[in-house]
């Protein structure tokens, strides 16, 4: 950690500063005296060294990190990358690549089976569907709740595909019990109450990326998760909030080989939310696949003109079975 | 509500989704031909129309509201200004402004206490302290948490102060019962779950604005509290994320006069927030206040190098008395 | 267009209105009138009418259009891609993939010839190169200028690669009459002056997006050249600014293939710029290819820790090589 | 300068790059060996040295700067505020307000005199003007050009008010030889060739902030005028480009007091481009008043909804009359 301190500092008030940082935290100081100013090198354990607290001082111009701010999540501490077993035959981040979809919101029994038996049919390996909706309007539709967390159970059965479901709130936890990987969604990246929560549980989290949150911010949320034991964080890529408004969101490509650097997490892009367009799915999808991604979220829907949320976005199982087949082959080629 | 249809479309298929749309909402059709394409206008209450719904069919080019999506935030139908009343003295709305003082964390009793004490003779008539404190990193501090509702409570009781603290989850509403305003944190705006809860309540509501929300989400957030039946919501601009790096945040010092215009609700701004830096509160508060600013939400701390949280944007006590008087000067001389 | 017209418009001022829309472009006004407002549809020539002066009547609330502000660079008028022909065996747009490499900087006859060579051997079929550097410094290094372009030239003697170079200044068009395309870059998108006197050459532009340019925005740029009966307009995405900033700019994939929906044109890009890092290169490009891309043009340099300017986001020719080897084989793998 | 290399970087390597640094720049090196990374630090006149060239080196991981890149604008080295003579009476940076009013387009000799003579009644001190329009379409009015500066003198003659317009193009400079204030757009903020050009003049230049440009950014561009030795420069607020789609752009309202700390130089904001809403401009304004701007450009516009450009955003005379007073008795109260 580098910090600058403010010009004409006195040279005691420096001395201070460097015997209180080296009692409060285990570090050792460097310093350097330049024309304009003065500045201290961090050395050590600097990753729980809180910035924000270092900016406060009055004699501190600026601080910046060398070392990133997460450990647990960090490939430099753990270079090997991290594969998540999710059930006996999936498990993502072991160079595969896998195939998360189904509908926005599970709406009814026959609804959930029939889309779960097309989609495997052309090659997914894991069944999404909502239960709980985040809806940006309170006069949405908000999801079937735990009876569409059983429909996901029925379908499962008759699959045999894991299944993906979105919690909305820590009371939750009991409840999602039996869904074989669970969703953050971006609205709740930074719900930290939420994260500490799954960090003490062992199941699968996918953890979407904020809608403006950093790589850095994205990688502190699956910090918080593994800061309480829980190691199988899963990362979803699903477009960042820009000035463009063609698009819902922008597919933010470049996170992908971003975090197989700088993590050894998994990362997984959903072209559907990304876009919000259902035509916009493929090329999406393909560029995803083609720039390392470990595997896709995607929405299908059986009849997307009538889907409670989210159809404009949705593939039909025709159109799927048309994209996976592409994406697939390309997942083929690049071996 | 504005539809545009896909050029080409055959005229049963527009008669079908004409009659649809007729018999699942209260609203009436119109329709108009152009060279290239159709246009249906949807004239009644479509407030409760689900836009994306429509967007999903595959006949729909794209969508457009005229009416806003919120109701009952909405000034056009209810057109007298809210005045939240917090405490026999204290109204937010009513005309006068409103300075709410104090640290980022509450960290002891001698503290909270006095710095509550000399942000009230400096003229800040409610006293603001965290207590759960929603940190990017796992490894900062936390806050106090219950322990921190207590001494604010203390600090309340010696001084007179109505007071405002933060909540992160649902199930801390009862531990809320009995603190003034409850602040709905930028990270948390579209936790709906939480903001349900808070709707059956009738506390007095803090909603910041997300980092990354349009002017339109931030209203649709007030409209779930207000939708559950609580009025009492009092919207906080503090800042928006964009691509300048100076500041940690941008300010949109137009939300105010915006929010003023298609809102009835009353609006204060977070300076210290938005600009992350205590040498920007000044000028930020004055800003505010010129703007139409109901309130604002201003940090200070009686040691900000060693608050345990945000000392970077905390003003000392001695500057916040300087700052406070040229903002009511300000206030007075705008009368 | 859909013009919105305030509540509670007298009538007479509405046909009032309607008359004058008639009377000023060739269009036909519908009419209707809704709840809470009167709503206008325009049927004709709409992309010559000015939505700003709609904007700005008294009467009017919001406009909309339906149909794109361009004309020419719309598929809908011009339903078969452009192919430009920038030399015998180089067509842009034709269904090949084109690789445009070469340094940042033009910086001396055996660089430039060396990497032409290299670059040439390892699949590229065009030349890029700088002479006139827009750098954010003025103490920045600023290009060899008009030297740079002859350099380039016998570059192009020796390898037979047409060669593409940026302009900075309308008075430069004639020093550029023997480069095979003439760049324009993304700090100049919207020098309008700029544009104008391309359209009245008839030599290819590669036009790269501005860093906050809509896709709109960057079309309507493509439209003032064509406007003035230039149609060689190529277009280049090079990432766009977002509040990320890990890249230097974020590549938005997305563009592709709704350019290739939106209009006729050519499109490439640059992963070079887009990341400002050559380890992204790769993984950018593979992107790029996936979705959809007519081309890519891709910084390369003989010495990238020597080079003048831009290093950092330069391959070596031995990189290069590998990466354009991948690059071909996974077009190769699309067919 | 702070420069942090990659861990594992041989010593022998690290030495060879510390004297090349010495040779190359004048500056000197101090060196610092932590656990993970070896870190180096400049000491010097680092403003000439190039980050791009060091961050390209094959053994720096990251390079920070700790002197701002810019010296002349800097207010480091030039303390006291830069006051710009635009004529007899009108000093822009003098501890004064000036406002800056007329209409988008100069659209004839009747309109321009007359809403001179009405904006100075106001207590506007410059009139402006457009001549040279920098319009998104290629088919909207592009202003009466050398015309339309003309008819600007003429009303400069009849009102005594200094004049200010917008320059396009580097061949234009001598037709602006008897503008008061050169005008460089927010499109052309980064058109370094004009900047280079204006900086052989000694004319005032009000340069307005690109829509993405970062104050650096903006700054670096005053540097490049500058640098040629023309140190009038007036810079100017005119909101950013975000996600929020309310308003045109969202004015940066931070950006007034850090341009103060950073440079010396005057700024002035522009309510109206900033807001696109004529509604916005009054709050706007009084909020640049109070956060400490040296000047406002305000569009007024004898006849708005029939304006050629623009009209959304102005005030017709009498709106601009009672915003003037406003805003002038604001100036006063805060003395």
């Amino acid at each position: 950690m580098i910090i600058v301190l403010k010009p004409s500092t006195p040279p005691e008030q420096i001395q201070l500063f460097e015997e209180k940082l080296c009692s409060d935290y285990e570090v050792k100081v460097n310093r350097w005296d330049g024309v304009h100013s003065t500045v201290l090198g961090l050395i050590g354990d600097t990753h729980t060294v809180d910035t924000e607290y270092i900016d406060a001082q009055d004699i501190v111009e600026s601080v910046k990190r060398v070392q990133e701010p997460y450990k647990k999540a960090n490939r430099k501490f753990h270079p090997e990358n991290t594969v998540v077993k999710v059930s006996e035959n999936v498990s993502i981040g072991d160079g595969s690549l896998h195939i998360i979809a189904g509908p926005c919101s599970v709406e009814g029994e026959e609804q959930i089976v029939s889309i779960a038996k097309s989609v495997k049919k052309s090659g997914a390996t894991l069944l999404r569907g909502g239960a709980f909706k985040p809806r940006t309007s309170p006069y949405a539709f908000q999801g079937l709740k735990s009876e569409g967390l059983d429909l996901l159970k029925i379908a499962r059965k008759e699959t045999g595909l894991p299944i993906v479901s979105e919690i909305m709130r820590t009371e939750h936890i009991d409840m999602f019990e039996n869904v074989d990987i669970i969703q953050v969604g971006a609205r709740n990246m930074q719900n930290f109450d939420l994260l500490k929560e799954l960090g003490k549980t062992n199941k699968p989290v996918l953890l979407k990326r904020g809608l403006s949150a950093t790589i850095e911010e994205w990688l502190m949320s699956a910090e918080y998760i593994m800061a309480g034991g829980n190691d199988n964080v899963i990362l979803c890529e699903r477009g960042i909030r820009t000035f463009e408004t063609y698009t819902r969101n922008t597919l933010d490509i470049s996170a992908i080989p971003i975090i197989k650097k700088l993590s050894h997490l998994p990362v997984v892009v959903d072209p559907s939310h990304a876009s919000g367009k259902s035509s916009l799915v493929e090329p999406l999808a393909m560029a995803a696949v083609a720039a390392g991604a470990d595997g896709l979220i995607i929405e299908v829907h059986n009849d997307p003109p009538h889907a409670l949320s989210d159809g404009a976005q949705s593939l039909t199982s025709k159109q799927f079975d048309a994209v996976a087949g592409k994406i697939l082959a390309l997942k083929e080629a690049l071996k």
